[in-house]
């Protein structure tokens, strides 16, 4: 079995963490790993497969070499460094929302279209995770029974919103058992025991971003004529 | 100003302390105050606007001079209880599910339906709280505008599952905090940073309860035409 050389970009963070841990899981075939993050995260240690890596910086030649890049990080920091993995040679799997709605890029859930892999420029492009879970069971359904439209809830976690939201949701738990007065600064609102009803900013359209990410990421993905009646019916 | 002479049912529940604190906010006009409780919780102390009040029993006999019940208790207790309370002149006003789809007992949210009140036969039932939340904002959306169907989706709170549900909660933050094992006995998983998506008993036509609750409370109380076309196009 071939074995790839592989960098993990954005390595400290929630998503690169749980990606280490998954490629260690699925004992995916490694021949090198580089951590690449930030300069002033250079050299911090991470455990993985039992022995103790050193993060490195993520900046021009440090894709040299690389097969794939799985890129964890957020959208402008993709904008700057996937030309950059690109013209080294590398194939980047992106998880952010910076190439997903661009035409030359597939968007993929393994799932559901994963003949879309087959014409990559070297970037690939990971939808929004709400997209992935509502269409991982919807895709068996369209097929059979075309769908018109969606009506979706999303119950979100404390996680989407990455470390600084778990932290601030920990702080608050504290200072409710202390009974000292909870602060916020991450969320508008007190997040322990609460449910906000919103998601990302506002667009112009009175929908926020997350919303219209899984609007338009699923047009892509599954259908683009599903919810074309809308502009037309009011809906 | 008359002032009535009232009986909270249920004093010790979320929901009846609840009332109490109502009852004292907005300075209900109260002559005399009884508060009714099963046998087992005789004589508990509960403050009311600077007083301490006892406990007594709900119990044939107590309703005789109450002007308004107000019932904070379960279905079955209620459907015992409110027949007497009703024999003894008081008008009852119940919380619980055990008379909202009676058709002699109107269905009534304050804001929305008020002239139902007129016909009441000194019983008169609230509804579920989703469907108040849900119906205040839509009633005038619908004098103007005719609904035909609504797709609701609920976020619903811990508490709505009365003091054991929060001890529960409160029992699995502690676990979380001193790194013990959490258990559940009142929810069927962990409730601590979770989101079940699952609220009471399924019925045998696949909704749950507190979804037919829904379904059923806003015919009654908003347009009985409204859903009407569910069977008939399989929406």
């Amino acid at each position: 079995m071939k074995a790839y050389n592989i960098a993990v970009v954005g390595p400290l963070g929630v998503v690169g963490g749980k990606l280490i841990e998954i490629l260690v899981e699925r004992n995916f075939p490694i021949n090198k790993i580089k951590l690449l993050g930030t300069s002033r995260n250079k050299n911090k240690k991470i455990k993985f497969h039992g022995q103790t890596l050193l993060t490195e910086v993520a900046e021009e030649g440090a894709f040299i070499d690389v097969d794939i890049a799985f890129f964890c990080v957020d959208s402008n920091v993709s904008k700057h460094l996937a030309p950059i993995a690109i013209k080294e040679g590398a194939v980047v799997i992106d998880n952010s929302s910076a190439w997903r709605l661009d035409d030359k890029v597939p968007l993929v859930i393994p799932e559901v279209n994963p003949e879309d892999l087959h014409s990559h420029n070297q970037l690939i492009s990971n939808p929004n995770c709400s997209t992935i879970q509502m269409l991982v069971p919807l895709k068996p359904i369209h097929d059979i029974f075309k769908i018109k439209r969606i009506v979706v809830s999303t119950y979100q976690s404390v996680s989407g919103t990455g470390k600084k939201g778990m932290e601030e949701l920990n702080n608050q738990l504290l200072d409710y058992y202390f009974n000292t007065p909870m602060t916020n600064s991450v969320y508008p609102h007190q997040i322990l025991f609460n449910a906000l009803p919103h998601i990302d900013d506002f667009l112009e359209n009175g929908y926020t971003k997350e919303e219209m990410k899984m609007v338009n990421e699923t047009k892509k993905i599954l259908d683009k004529d599903i919810d074309k009646g809308r502009d037309e019916d009011g809906q």
